[in-house]
């Protein structure tokens, strides 16, 4: 199995450094993994002029998975448009057709103090936000800044077609039937022809699943109903957009971002995996950053690109074991636990394993 | 002062009684008011096959303010398009000019406990959200779903031009110099070239302001700092897509979106106000609904249209007066405090007037 690595840039190297050191485990015992590592980001702007250079396209496209840690900084806030970091974050999503964007937001009980909600709001916290990720207004054309009649006039395009929506339909029933068989799927069909049509979609593919049960909401009241009263979702179903917005606010419901993993994948579960964290900058190199996500990542790497259910829930077993012994990084620390580094972290979980 | 009263659908018409039976200890004191009643929303198509009948507009346009309850229901969700309820709420926002939406989120001491966040999170929470309420995405041409290659296609189109967003900029700037002088610019600039148009726009206007403290964020972090720590917000400006998410997401944060007003500005004061929660079919016609968002709205529209801080202020002075007596509607009552019907509520208000 044929991994690309790419570190990024802030916290990106510390935490992939950490996630290497738990497949190592694996490669010990025998697991055949190949990694090879490559730039993506602010890094590969400033070593090769573009965020997602050529010689990382070749790895990512031949690699059977990508690991990234993290991209982007202050540093490269004002470079033109196409050399800013998250375009390579773009570029490699669309390049490898990861339109499959999976982010659990899951509540560790350990951790439940973390959260900024009431504890018996989030207790539990189980939800599974599927994001569509190489489609709508991130994507459509035509877009950009023009002059008309002497103003500047700002343009983009939302747009989805049936087999966009139905894949990613797809996919989301097909995780609520392994789940509790709720898929709630969400849009603002009260204004937007798009997402009439994403409706529309959604509800032809129903019987295919008859054993999920599928409801609507619009967009506005599901940013309501996930601070009121998250734990009704098991799993929601959204387009890029409102699932940037939404995956980020139910993520920050659990109160401890530095926690959860994603998964990016195109039709043939080929992935790439990233915490749902950003590099923060300000902490990179200070071996203080929260490699858990980033390891969780790895497991759903193994889950879902190689197939392997044991090793991943086996790595997820082990954080949770390391949480219940007490050990934190600075993000999720409170009085009575033990704060440990970057490192540290990763050492407890190798020792868990 | 001609006031257009819409009590639309649902609770619509309950709440807006409340709300004029407050309007009229003003007027028995000598304020000059005129009430026109009018047809919007389910109501509306029922009777003339119009959300937005000419009727109506006519009304509309000839009053210096608009009262409006809430539209929509059930019944009327599979009529076509042109004819649903919400196209007589975008038809008169638009028909009126009406681009300035101004949505607080005040959490009400009294009523700390109601939110699901933290008390320490929310207590004294007081933000105001500044939408943009008659472009972006919501007016964009083109639109529609169509046919292509024998694929359905639906398409819509965020679109600003620069004198939009200055004219929205403008009124968040003078908001936040009535308040704490902080304005908060949500944006998605590292995606949408819009709203790097909006992001430019607003820097060009900050050195008019030089007393506001202007920041940006993008969409995605905003929807996550709300959750995290809303306190770190006093005025947040956003165009009408983003806003209308972020303002609901706001609002359930103070857990009583019973309590919370809006009003809908056009360039000279006109403007529209209305509660923020909507028609609530459920328990409509049944004396139980919060009539204080309706109250509230009210006493903006004294202060916004018709320049009356001191009527505004005593309103709200009534209505916290009434909480701190004990009153409660079901939506916002706890073991300890007194259950009232939505009409004794309006009791109890123009009582303590
Ligand atoms: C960095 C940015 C382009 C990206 C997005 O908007 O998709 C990020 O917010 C994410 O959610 O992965
Ligand atoms: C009913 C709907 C069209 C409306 C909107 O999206 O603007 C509502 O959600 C609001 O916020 O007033």
């Amino acid at each position: 199995m044929k991994i690309a690595v790419l570190p990024g840039d802030g916290i990106g190297p510390e935490i992939i450094t950490q996630a290497l050191r738990v497949l190592d485990v694996f490669k010990s015992e025998g697991m055949k993994i190949e990694i090879e590592e490559a730039l993506l980001g602010g890094g590969a702007v400033d070593a090769t002029g573009s965020p997602y250079p050529e010689a990382t396209q070749k790895i990512a496209r031949a690699a059977d998975a990508v690991l990234l840690g993290a991209v982007g900084g202050p540093q490269w806030d004002n470079l033109p448009r196409p050399q800013r970091p998250e375009r390579g974050l773009l570029g490699i999503r669309k390049d490898l057709n990861l339109f499959a964007n999976l982010r659990p937001a899951v509540l560790y009980a350990e951790l439940a103090n973390a959260s900024s909600l009431k504890p018996e709001i989030v207790a539990g916290l189980d939800i599974m936000i599927v994001r569509e990720l190489t489609g709508d207004i991130y994507f459509g054309e035509p877009r950009g800044i023009t002059t008309e009649n002497g103003k500047r006039v700002g343009r983009n395009t939302m747009i989805y077609d049936e087999d966009e929506i139905r894949r990613i339909g797809r996919v989301a029933f097909q995780a609520a039937q392994r789940r509790n068989k709720k898929l709630c799927s969400v849009d603002k069909m009260n204004v937007l022809e798009t997402t009439q049509l994403w409706r529309d979609v959604m509800n032809e593919l129903a019987p295919e699943y008859p054993d999920v049960e599928l409801s609507h909401m619009l967009v506005d009241n599901a940013a309501m109903q996930l601070v009121r009263n998250p734990k009704q979702f098991d799993v929601m179903v959204t387009g890029n957009i409102f699932g940037d917005i939404l995956s980020d606010e139910a993520s920050m419901l659990t109160g401890s971002i530095g926690m959860l993993p994603s998964a990016s994948l195109d039709e043939n579960n080929k992935g790439m995996y990233e915490p749902c964290h950003g590099s923060a900058p300000d902490i990179a190199g200070k071996n203080l950053a929260n490699p858990l996500a980033t390891i969780l990542s790895a497991a759903m790497m193994l889950r879902y690109s190689f197939n392997d259910e044991a090793s991943a829930t086996r790595i997820e077993t082990a954080v949770k074991k390391v949480l219940a012994a007490g050990y934190r990084t600075g993000d999720i620390f409170e009085p009575g636990t033990q704060k440990v580094s970057c490192s540290e972290m990763g050492d407890q979980v190798v020792a868990a394993l």
